[in-house]
């Protein structure tokens, strides 16, 4: 196997796999900086992750939340982008394999996320829809717009509920959230694009596994996510789990069933692994067992941020929280460490700040949790919507695109309720 | 098989086969009348054909250049969606059959266009990709940034030629369209995101069988055309014709051969079928044969408009050319008179009034050919815009949308380059 086509620019080579919140963080703050920053990624673009739903839900477009990378690093010589896969890592010759050939590192970042956890059900795996990326989302959007229409032609009543119905796993903020746009694109939208179909046959369960929603956040923040789905009419269920999708019917382990096509996975997470590691490395669920200097356990030179990265803090026995914030933290520190490193200075010990969580159920209603207070409600939203706009404004950074942005979200009639694929040749055109 | 789900509404029901510019046209001026009409097509959107190049381009969204039947005609009770294919008409029945069910009409209007004419060339038809679907135009997008990143890690020289040369077949407006936003493509977009590429190592070329380009217009615009493009450094091949295509290499019949991997066919159309049509409708070029009142030559209540119509008329002796601005004139035509019969008023004969027709080649040069004189340059690219932005005005009518979609236009700089494709589950996320 060859070598991947890289300059040698005579710097250390920073290879980071993945262009998450971490990884993409990580090469933002090396670029311009004395090392040669090689980013990985089997996409050309980094993911907005917090806005998936959207996509889904056919309020954003899927470029107002991915950044193709080569973009974001035009100006930056020393930044080179590979769109590919990691096969496997060689730590004993510090270079990993991928399908485009053999690449050499002086310094390696894993920051590969975390994937869908289905807990080892193989059917769910694959007919139930995760929402993990960009593609996910359009699937689903694509599927859901189908689904209606089919609907509108279908004359049994219980084969239309497959249709219109949709059953959401997993009560944490994607779930939520979810769930929160579906129940309002079903009262504003649906009325007035399909006024054929009955909307009151439609209807959105929520099931949570265990006795509350949003389980990382404050009680008060549980309670009042429940009672905003439910002035919004979502069905949820909590203390159940399901246990089987054939395509057609969802079933919980309380032995009720559910007619549904359409099944969304939000119930879990577990690292993304990658050949070639140590048992030594290896953490909880599927997560990369690090040092409070981000280094992997028991190798030099490697590192591991964000979702899969697992080190332990005294305030964090269990592992930092899979949250974005936790990735960016990480990438900082850990950027400002090889520099420092690089200086002859000391490294830094990794502490993570707890800036507070939030989750949106629908558009005017959202629960905040600070480290100090909670709150709940339109103000909350209003926070909400300001704290994820500043998140993208810091990725792309461009006045019209934010007012594009803002425009989109706020206005429910979006046009962009498309059925589109990709269609390859040798297809009848349409 | 059962009907469709459809009501009946006690008004005559006219179906439209199609959703392009004569079906939609059409279905927009009987909205709010006394029928029932019912709109079928195999999308849920209308495409605006003109700019698909821009969608493969990556310089507009598809969402900016396709529109959701639905939303359109969210005020119009009267109108009815129905995504699906027709698979036959049974005119004696007065029916068509579709996957969903049996459709009934009282009025039966065809306005299934063209599609793309292979010549009879199946390797072709299954590896060069046309350009008469957004979602073809989302392929070739797809298609061109994969190479690139290709390209980019490709050290043998011959085969990187492959993934970076583009053969466009046909020097039509699509052709030359296509040619001329790849040429900018090349000199403004990909040294900025592709610092890495030699830039001077992509080739554009343009095949074109006869000995000018855009035959249907004036000599002074194929003229111009030629001398536009070669400015920007389009590869012009006139008199040749492209008979073979193995995916990796494109065949001449002067013998000779260039590589390439992309190959885009813009070479010529052919109507678009619908079985069960007696031998008496059948037209040249696949195309249907109509009367003066647009109707299908020995069939009652059957009316064929837009590209698919055949319609011999003085000043057009071998039929309309097939443009949006004869389509939509027809479908004016036909919806005048059928409002003038069901008002017992004598009917009109159609009489196609020439606009003009025009083409652009980049951003700031175009030819224009208005009935009595002609222009080229960037004068009549300025018109070009305008012309085009006014007819999607005049199909989505926002403003704000107007603005955002001038502002991507005339920006290079789009963030869209990015290759995404809907993901069903069961595949790994990312």
């Amino acid at each position: 196997m060859t070598k991947i086509n890289l300059p040698e620019t005579g710097q250390p080579r920073i290879v980071i796999v993945g262009g998450g919140f971490a990884g993409l963080a990580l090469a933002r703050q090396l670029a311009g900086k004395p090392f040669q920053v090689v980013l990985i990624d089997r996409n050309n673009y980094h993911q907005f992750q917090p806005l998936f739903y959207q996509v889904a839900m056919a309020g954003l477009e899927p470029s107002s939340i991915v950044f193709p990378f080569r973009k974001l690093f035009q100006d930056y010589s020393n930044v080179y982008i590979r769109v590919t896969e990691v096969a496997s890592i060689e730590t004993e010759n510090r270079r990993l394999i991928t399908p485009l050939g053999i690449v050499n590192y002086d310094v390696l970042v894993i920051a590969t996320g975390a994937e869908t956890n289905f807990f080892g059900n193989a059917k769910l795996a694959q007919l139930a829809i995760p929402m993990k990326s960009v593609s996910e989302a359009l699937y689903l959007r694509n599927a859901i717009l189908d689904d209606y229409e089919k609907a509108l032609t279908c004359p049994d009543v219980e084969e239309r509920q497959g249709y219109l119905d949709i059953v959401i796993v997993g009560g944490g903020p994607t779930g939520v959230e979810v769930a929160g746009s579906l129940a309002e694109m079903k009262q504003y939208i649906l009325p007035k694009d399909y006024p054929e179909l009955n909307v009151s046959e439609i209807d959105i369960h929520l099931i949570q596994g265990s006795g509350e929603l949003l389980t990382g956040m404050s009680n008060a923040a549980s309670q009042k996510a429940l009672a905003f789905l439910k002035e919004l009419g979502v069905h949820v269920k909590l203390n159940t789990i399901v246990v089987d999708f054939d395509g057609e019917k969802v079933s919980m382990n309380d032995g009720t069933t559910l007619r549904a096509r359409k099944v969304i996975w939000a119930a879990g997470v577990t690292g993304a692994p990658l050949p070639g590691l140590p048992e030594t490395a290896r953490g909880p669920a599927g997560r990369i067992r690090v040092d409070r200097f981000h280094k992997v356990d028991g190798l030099d030179e490697v590192y591991a941020i964000g979702d899969i990265a697992y080190m332990e803090e005294e305030a964090y026995p269990k592992g930092h929280p899979q949250l974005a914030q936790a990735a960016m933290q990480q990438a900082a520190n850990l950027a400002s460490n090889l520099l420092r490193q690089k200086a002859g200075k000391p490294l830094r010990t990794f502490k993570y700040r707890n800036l507070g969580s939030m989750a949106t159920i629908g558009r005017h209603r959202a629960v905040v949790d600070l480290p100090r207070f909670q709150f709940q409600g339109a103000f909350a939203w209003l926070i909400w919507l300001l704290v994820h706009l500043f998140q993208i404004l810091g990725v792309k950074n461009k006045v019209f695109v934010f007012f594009n942005w803002v425009w989109n979200y706020l206005t429910y009639d979006q046009s962009l309720r498309l059925i589109i694929r990709p269609r390859a040749p040798s297809h009848k055109n349409n």
